[in-house]
Order: C-alpha cells, then structure tokens, then sequence
C-alpha cells in the first residue's frame, strides 16, 4: 500500500523576530514598515499583519523560556532567538525607489541594494535590534 | 505638505532558519513536510517552496557572517541566528489530523496541541536543530 499524499503546505504564515524591548520594536515595524498592529499583551509579544494574510509575530527575548497556556486548550512550547536574524518582506516593483527614499528620509542606513539575475530588486536595512530587514520585489525566486 | 502615503507591504516573502547542519535540514523539510526544494549552494543555504509564493531560507550557523557579494549586483549583508526558533506553517483546515497522523507515523514527538479561539487549530514539534514548528489552520488571526 502506498503511503497516504502529503497535505499541502500553504507557505510561511507566522515569522517570528525577538527584541530586547517590544515598544521600540513596535514602532519601528508600525511607523517605518506602516505594519498594522493585531494583538498584543503588552509586554511579551506584538503580533503584525504584513498583508497577504501573514504575520509577523514580535517577542520580547527570553518571555518565550516556558509553556505559554493557550486558554482555549492546549499551550505554545518554548522558543526563544539571539542574533541579528533576517527577514524579507514582499513590496510591489513600482515601489522600489519609494521605499529606498522612504527609507533615506528617516535616517535608516541602506546597508545594500542588490539586482538578482531574474529581474528582482531587493534593499537591506537594520531593525533597532540589528535584525537584517530586507524588502524585495517579485523577481528572485522560481516561485517569486 | 503631506508626506507621501507608505507604499504597501504584501506579507513576509523570505523567512529564515539557521541549522548546525544543513543536510539534515533539508532532508527533514523535504522529507516530513514535504516542502519543495528551489535552489541550494550545496554547504551554505538551502531555499525551498512553501507554497503560497512564499520561500523559506535555511542557512548553515556561522555561514551567512560576512558580506555575500551577488553576481549580479549588490551584496547580501551579515546576519546569524542562534536558540530554538519559532515557525509557523499554513495547512488546511480538513488536513490537519492527516498531518498529526503524519507526525507520529514518523516517530516525531508532537510538544502540543492547540484550539484557538477563532476555531484554528495548532500542532507543535521540533526539527533537528530544535526550531519549534507549528503547523496552523486558519482561524487564529484576524488576517488568516
């Protein structure tokens, strides 16, 4: 017998960055990015809509150490991250140059622009933990 | 004057993981769930399909330290990551027995189940570099 089909995965739906403090963490993914903020405790963790149904889960390090109960049932495991981790956000090609100078006019370092072979155009920057935030049009991957 | 509207944002497209050990990585993405593999160097990242247009980037520890120059323009800068970190998959609502069925048949120890207050459901395990994977139904946000 053959085993059963694998169900389909439907992308990335949570990425998840650490921060040493949440409100500045807040701000910049809420005044620079213009994420729309869902829910919070106001203490542990900031959870965003990036658009495209997905989400951007904010913790503050180290408040992800033990179980978290989930009141409805069951509780989310342990997790937690150090590092200046990366992550890249989908933006519309006509909005490349808006963005960079976006970017420009409130004094964010562009650490890298770069041209990838498929046409795509991707900008680098830091978040205020160091965390390498990149936004990126469609034109890199097979399936971007 | 007003300043210009922010452009939007379309959801987070590169999420990434680090790992002590890129092969094994990549073989648990592919193999448990089923993730299709884009495009690797062979040592130092692993890109693969999670469906949905959206890419997830497993990097070797230690490799991603210094600037990596693009062939066609650009640099990618430094980043690295470090502690168990947090994922989340989207599935369908109907696969998500299948999936648990799918786990244990593997001999991967499930950490947790969820219910959520929207009606989505959670399950939670670990891979090899101990990265706390969820596999998530819609009904848990606002936006999915």
């Amino acid at each position: 017998m053959n085993p059963p089909p694998i169900p389909p995965i439907r992308g990335v739906v949570e990425t998840i960055l650490y921060t040493d403090d949440l409100g500045r963490a807040t701000d910049f993914y809420r005044e620079v990015l213009g994420l729309v903020p869902m829910k919070t405790d106001g203490d542990r963790f900031q959870a965003f809509d990036t658009g495209a149904g997905r989400v951007l889960l904010i913790f503050k390090r180290g408040g992800t150490l033990v179980p978290q109960p989930v009141p409805t049932g069951g509780m989310i495991p342990p997790h937690d991250g150090h590092g200046p981790l990366h992550i890249a956000f989908a933006i519309d090609k006509p909005d490349y140059e808006a963005w960079c100078a976006r970017l420009r006019s409130r004094q964010i370092e562009i650490e890298s622009e770069t041209h990838w072979e498929r046409g795509g155009r991707s900008v680098y920057f830091r978040d205020p933990d160091r965390h390498l935030v990149e936004l990126v049009t469609p034109g890199i991957w097979p399936n971007y």
